[in-house]
């Protein structure tokens, strides 16, 4: 069976780079995105590692999600709680003590019971979820008539991984974000909510500015998985990849070098020897397609075109590792190892090394 | 949330079409694969419908799959065992009558419990999975040896989608395979298996040849979702998308035309409203990036870049149709429908109507 092999020991040496960089002396501030089964690595394998260097702070997707790790942290928010039925899994979310929902409108705001726990969405120029700053004020009287416990206020910086001007333009506006949200809280007699805006990259980016002062949480994902978007900008930190994906042999065939292979025959084999092996684009995995140059961690070269089931390579190994570094995967499909990694689905069993 | 909703008279439709063209006279030939939660589609969902329809035999991709659907059909066979683990669910499966294993190598002949129902993979010259044809003999002593009972014989022709003369080399390989595989029936004082090789394009490209006759059974897939990989040539055929993924609204905000959108900013409204949908590429949809030009199926633009959790699309709709024909994704990534279908996580609900 395929398998995706995890690293504890790089997850802490990214753990403490990240602690380190951005928040040295304040490691409560570190909390960890879980969303979407750990950007694929698995949801409670991340969390099992999240605890052991005592992340009190996660973000998941939905309400399943935040059940399932509901014991490992002090305080989840659920960052999309619509994504899942209203079932008895979410009343039993909205009934837990550490479990906060995030909420993106003023209409999602209306649905809630008295003293559901929320975080406010809150648009500072990203232009994607959350409110509108000029309707903060409607929010407040919501908030304060629905009897909700505002716990957050928060917003995504959508330029953490740009080098222009537009990433210090969206740290400002949430900072008067901020401003008026506490004179809102002063004036409806609300607890002080907690503010953040940064993930990985903005977090990095925002070292040492006053930027990093005004927030109390840093939201960090991808950085924890070992990868971050613009990887120029910040090598020197050195994070790791901690998921490997592994597959095994399902049969191997003797044939003439120059052979060809899979569907439409589109390769051709250099060696005298091909074996299947037990991913396939039904498990998420990127397909390859002709033309497409991609080989395993090994160097043994994947050839096009993928099945849904299986992979051909030139190879007899019982086992291979397709990859170690979802950026090489990304390369060929022109996208970011988040995808890679989020598309592979959950079944795939995980090893913690 | 959002939601894949499946149409089930499109999917009587394609049946009749299917029957019709591929095995008017024998309904019974007629098997459906079901693997990869029936190509993202819903195991059980479409599984309900084919036992609607009658159909005694599915294929499906591993253990846990067979087991889901076991009371549907008649006979239920795994075409790749090993993919999940060597546990519970897989003992239970051996025991289970209705549940067939299928073997691509030698060695994994060697590891079944003796009684272990078995359908044999063959190579005949797409060189992906299964013995070589010069091992046959091999096979069937192992056959005999640990007296594991052999209930079919298969290949998959790797050119039912192209115009070329493999096609009718492979399934005149398979013939050969055959008559081989029955002289050794013969010899062991085995049942006669059955035998099959066509998929849905290979089966739609062989009828009314010789090679239709060959075929105790046709293992169509694509087919019953609304596809065929070369649709040009099969495009008479009239066969229908079944899926169409709805996402909701998540929020919405007023903007000038011509602000930016999303990361970095790429995208440039044209329209002075926007809206974000509760569907990204941690859901297993392909991910829109810079340069993209890709509409909801009611024509609205989605803006790249698109989100793990959500889309941006110029519209205030508080549901979009993503889409209902996924050759619109397929096109837009330069990849095949089915990979679009297949990668979509499990967890999103289907709705049948």
């Amino acid at each position: 069976m395929p398998y995706l092999q995890i690293d504890s020991q790089k997850f802490l040496h990214n753990y403490q780079i990240i602690l380190n960089t951005i928040a040295p002396k304040n490691p409560e501030k570190i909390a960890i995105v879980l969303k979407d089964n750990a950007y694929g690595h698995g949801l409670k394998q991340i969390a099992e590692l999240a605890k052991r260097v005592k992340i009190q702070n996660a973000f998941v997707k939905n309400t399943y999600e935040a059940l399932e790790i509901a014991p490992f942290f002090s305080y989840i928010a659920i960052l999309y709680p619509h994504s899942l039925p209203y079932d008895s899994l979410f009343k039993e979310a909205l009934q837990s003590p550490n479990i906060y929902f995030c909420a993106h409108s003023l209409e999602s705001l209306k649905n809630y019971p008295k003293g559901t726990k929320i975080e406010l969405k809150v648009d500072s120029g990203m232009h994607r979820n959350g409110i509108a700053k000029n309707t903060l004020n409607q929010a407040f009287k919501l908030i304060a008539q629905n009897a909700l416990e505002l716990k957050g206020i928060y917003t995504h910086n959508g330029f953490g991984d740009d080098f222009g001007s537009e990433f210090y333009t969206q740290n400002t506006e949430f900072l008067a974000i901020k401003e008026e949200s506490l004179k809102l809280c002063a004036h409806y007699n609300l607890p002080r909510p907690r503010f953040h805006s940064l993930s990985s990259s903005g977090a990095f980016r925002a070292k040492d500015t006053q930027h990093d002062l005004q927030d109390d949480l840093f939201r960090i994902g991808i950085a924890f998985y070992g990868y971050l978007c613009q990887d120029s900008a910040f090598a020197t930190l050195n994070l790791k990849p901690i998921a490997a994906l592994f597959a095994q042999k399902i049969s191997t065939l003797m044939l003439k070098s120059n052979a060809r292979i899979g569907y439409h025959g589109v390769s051709t084999l250099k060696e005298n020897i091909v074996s299947t092996y037990d991913i396939g684009y039904g498990d998420g995995l990127f397909r390859l397609r002709e033309g497409m140059q991609v080989c395993s961690a090994e160097g043994f070269r994947i050839l096009p075109r993928a099945s849904m089931d299986c992979i051909s390579i030139e190879s007899a190994q019982e086992e291979v590792c397709v990859f170690n570094d979802a950026r090489i995967f990304a390369q060929a499909f022109g996208t970011i190892p988040y995808e890679i990694l989020s598309h592979l689905h959950a079944y795939i069993p995980k090893v913690i090394i």
